[in-house]
C-alpha cells in the first residue's frame, strides 16, 4: 500500500510538521509535501491559527507542477471554511493525483470529510502512513478533541535522593543550565503552564520562555483557591501572556482586583473536598483550546494530579547531588499498597543525560 | 610509540583480565597476549590466587612460538617469588624479545622491577599502553594498595521520588528483576558486601550471589556495634564465606557466641562518637586484602559513608514507581549549605534502561 518513497516523505511532512510545535496551537501541528515520486516539488507547514495552512504553502511552492502530482499530509486535510478556505478543495483545483494523510482528523468539523471529498473528485486517497508518529506529534491537540482535556505533563526536577530543597526551603542550582534550556523548550511547546499559589507566593517565577524568541508564550495558570495571588507578583503583573486565576472564592470584591489586569481572567473550576476538582479545571482549560499543558508546581498539587491519575508523561530532572534526608520531597501522596505493585504504571520513554544532569521521561 | 596492532592487543590483553573479574582477588586482574606482529600465538588470564598468572598461560600456549614475539600485559610481570614464580623470569626464559606493560605494579613487591628485570634481560620493554583502562579494571587492587582502603561502591535502589520504602518499611519490588540481577553481578565482583546491622535485623539478607555460579562469593561485613546480629541470622548461618562483625563491644561473653561459627570473625574498629569508625573500619578491610567492597545498607549507614567522603562511586537504580511523601528515603545526612554547591561532587559515568527500571551510576 505504502512503499519507501511514501514513508520518506511522510517523514519529510513531519519534520515539517515539527516546526509549528511551539506556534500552531490551538490548531495541530501540520506538515505537508507535494511530490513527483522522489522529486518533491513544494512543501509547507501551518505556522499559527489564523494563517494557511501546510497544504496551501506547499501547493503555491509547487505552482503548476502541483498537476498530477501526489500530496503528503501528517493531518486529514480539512474540509470546512474556518478561518482559512477548505484544504480539501486547494488540493482537488491543483490537480493533485494522490493525497497521502498519515491520520485522518478527529475534529468533528472535519472528520472524515475531508478524505471523503477527495475521493469524490477522484483523487486516490490513503490514510494511515506513519499514523503513530503523526499521533504523538498532536498528542496535546488529540487529547483536547478526543478526551476533553489537555495532555497534562509534569516537569520535575529533584536531587539524586529526590530532594526539591533543603529543609528551609533553599532550592537554587539543584539543576544545572542545560536542564534549565531543556524547560525552556518544554514550556515554550506547552498551550499553559500550571502552577499553585503557593508556588507563586515562594518562588513568584515567570513561567514564559526566555531562552528564546517564540512567536507564543504559554499561558500562565494558577490555582488559587482562596485568591491568594499577590498583586505584585510576576504572573500578575507580565502582560506578555494570558494569567487564568483558578479559584473556588466567589467574592466579587476579592474577584474585581483581578479581572482590573486585562491580561487576568477568572477560571471557575468546580470543588471537590474543598480543592479545586483537577478533571473540572482541564476540562475548562480544554475548552480554551489548551490541547498541551505542564504541571511545574511544589509537592502538593503535583502528587495531586498524580493522585488524580490526570499526568501523561513526567518529565523529570536529577542532578547529581545530595540532599540528605530532612529535605523537601518531590510528591505528597497518600500511601497505599497500589505502589509497590510488581508492575509499574510508568514507562520510560527517554532516558539521556542534560549536562551534568539526567533527563528520565516518562509515560503511562 | 604504540601502533594500532599494540593498542588491539592490549584491548584483548584488558578483554582476558575482565575474565578474572569475580576471582581473582586479593590479587590483581591481568590478561596476557603473545604475538607476532597480528598473529596472537598465546593468550591467558589469572583466575584465582595461587594459581598460574596471565603470562604463564599465555607463554605455555605459545610454547617456542614466543621466541622472539611481544607480550602484551595488562599490568608489570612480577618479579618477586610469591605462591608462584616470577613472570619476569618466566618471560625471559621463553625468549620474547618485547614486553608492553599497560601499567607498572605499585605493590611494593614488584613496583618497576619487573620491568627492569626485563630491561637488564635485554628485552625491548614499554609500559603506559591503555593505562586508564588498566587501571579502572583493578581499581579495588589500586585502592587497597595506593590508599589502604578498598574502593568503595555503594549500592542504592529507590522509587522515582526516591523513596526505597514505603512508611511501615514494606519494600518489596521496588526494583524489577533485571536490576536485582544486575546487583549480582556487582556482588560477585565484590571483595565484601558490608551492610549494618539493622538491616540484617529487619531483612535478614543472604548477600551472596545465587543467580550464577562463582568460583568465590563475596565475604560479609556488619556493621554491629553493639553486637545485635542474631545468632540465627542468614549470614550468621550461611558459612558459604567469611561473616565479619565489626564491633565496638569487647565484652568476651558476647564475643564469644559468634567466634563459636567457624566462618565467622570479629573486626574491632576504633570508636568515633560513639560509632564505628569507617576510616578504621577500610582501613582493616585493606589489610584483609579486600580491594573491592560493596555498601548495601540503609539510610543511615549509607548516609554515614557518604557523609565520612568515602564512596568511590554509587549504583542508583530507580524505578518508575512513585512511593509518595511519607515513604523512607534513601539517605540520612545531615544538612549543609554546600549540598546545594554550582558544581556537583558527582559525575555521572553510565546512565541506562536496566529493564522497567534505570542504573545510574555515578563517581566522584
Amino acid at each position: 500500500m505504502f512503499d519507501a518513497n511514501d514513508t520518506a516523505m511522510m517523514h519529510t511532512a513531519l519534520a515539517l510538521a515539527r516546526q509549528g510545535r511551539f506556534s500552531t496551537s490551538p490548531n495541530p501541528r501540520v506538515g505537508c509535501v507535494v511530490a513527483h515520486g522522489t522529486q518533491i516539488v513544494g512543501q509547507g507547514f501551518h505556522v499559527r491559527a489564523g494563517e494557511p495552512h501546510a497544504e496551501v504553502h506547499a501547493l503555491r511552492q509547487a505552482g503548476e507542477m502541483a498537476r498530477g502530482a501526489a500530496a503528503y499530509v501528517t493531518l486529514e486535510p480539512c474540509s470546512h471554511h474556518g478561518r482559512t478556505p477548505p484544504c480539501a478543495e486547494a488540493l482537488i483545483q491543483a490537480g493533485v493525483t494522490r493525497v497521502v494523510a498519515a491520520m485522518s482528523d478527529p475534529n468533528p468539523q472535519v472528520a472524515g470529510q475531508g478524505l471523503a471529498r477527495l475521493r469524490e473528485a477522484g483523487i486516490a486517497v490513503q490514510c494511515g502512513l506513519l499514523e503513530t508518529e503523526a499521533r504523538a506529534l498532536n498528542r496535546g491537540f488529540l487529547s483536547r478533541i478526543e478526551r476533553g482535556r489537555p495532555f497534562v505533563r509534569l516537569k520535575c526536577a529533584a536531587s539524586l535522593d529526590g530532594k526539591t530543597a533543603l529543609s528551609d526551603g533553599r532550592s537554587q542550582w539543584i539543576t544545572g543550565p542545560e536542564a534549565r534550556a531543556d524547560v525552556q523548550i518544554l514550556r515554550a511547546e506547552s498551550c499553559a503552564v500550571i502552577t499553585g499559589a503557593g508556588t507563586i507566593l515562594a518562588d513568584n517565577p515567570q513561567l514564559n520562555v526566555r531562552a528564546f524568541p517564540t512567536l507564543r508564550q504559554p499561558a500562565r495558570v494558577v490555582l488559587d483557591s482562596r485568591l491568594k495571588t499577590p498583586l505584585e507578583s510576576r504572573v500578575v503583573q507580565d502582560g506578555g501572556s494570558p494569567t487564568l486565576i483558578a479559584t473556588l472564592n466567589n467574592q466579587p470584591k476579592s474577584l474585581q482586583k483581578y479581572t482590573n489586569h486585562q491580561h487576568l481572567q477568572i477560571l471557575r473550576p468546580s470543588e471537590l473536598n474543598g480543592r479545586i476538582n483537577l478533571h473540572s479545571l482541564l476540562a475548562l482549560l480544554a475548552e480554551r483550546g489548551f490541547g498541551e499543558v505542564m504541571v511545574e508546581a511544589g509537592a502538593t498539587l503535583a502528587g495531586a494530579f498524580i493522585e488524580a491519575g490526570l499526568i501523561d508523561e513526567i518529565v523529570c530532572y536529577q542532578s547529581p547531588k545530595i540532599l540528605g534526608g530532612q529535605g523537601k520531597g518531590l510528591f505528597s501522596i497518600k500511601e497505599n499498597p497500589q505502589m509497590l505493585a510488581a508492575q509499574p504504571s510508568w514507562k520510560t520513554t527517554l532516558l539521556e543525560p542534560c549536562g551534568q544532569d539526567i533527563k528520565w521521561v516518562l509515560q503511562k
